[in-house]
């Protein structure tokens, strides 16, 4: 099943700054070959939704590998069956 | 990776009453077998992450399986290596 | 205008352990006298949606004061015209 | 005080479509004179916390008093006290 996503990440615990966890969360969501483009508050992805669900799993998995203790991530997720879903389409 | 999530989901074009929508979101989360507990924006979930993100793929799958059209769902995601994160943990 | 609101507050860079805030944000919340009520992953409230939105803008601005120095704030805001919302009627 | 905010506006109960009603809840924050940004899951805005606030509650307002019968808002506000907060700071 198709969906677009918005996605954001925020390290807790890693400081004030967050700019490299946040940089490495993106990185890590264009990974996944998926269409991403980034925005202030997140990154905006299409895609099947089990592919984007992945990602996110990623996301949470690569940043704790790498040092980061505590993770919290906010996902939106829009699913639709009347026509393809896309980041395009949400755009006006 | 155990997580605590926190999981909304909205039906979109499915009337202003959406009850029975919001219903079947949760008992699908609770089909997990994870621990889930209701709030009035949601349901907390607490479990291993692929789990989690399983239970939520499932409900919008099921959803549209059962005819709702257009489905926003809204994903809080928690994780830490420092401790088992838990939702008792995060009440005070 | 009454609305229903969710509100979490994490405060950022403030450590890995979070509690000291968030339980401040919780307070600040619950001063406005407002119905609230806690759940894992924030509080729940009822009111006047400028009263709410007034809250909000104090648990920022009591944190900034009390030495927290950078707060992310995730806000549901809920509001219809066909009956009165409540938090009681978003259980089921 | 100055803050950055992502805000969603979801009509719920207006059709599966919901362009003119997420159209109009962008134009309605845009009204509000501060720099705002559209993204496919919202609008970006920088400003005084009060001021976008504002542009919240006249969000669900206007769209009430246009016929709108219920409205879901998803709001992320970011405030920080060691440097001013902006859009463009969050973009890497």
């Amino acid at each position: 099943m198709k969906a677009t996503a918005d996605i954001q990440v925020i390290p807790i615990g890693a400081g004030v700054s967050v700019r490299t966890e946040v940089q490495r969360a993106h990185q890590v969501l264009e990974e996944s070959g998926l269409p991403v483009s980034l925005h202030p508050n997140g990154t905006s992805m299409e895609g099947e939704l089990a592919d984007i669900l992945d990602a996110v799993r990623r996301v949470h998995e690569t940043l704790h590998a790498e040092g980061t203790v505590r993770i919290a991530s906010f996902v939106k997720l829009s699913t639709r069956t009347d026509k393809e879903p896309s980041l395009a389409a949400k755009m006006f």
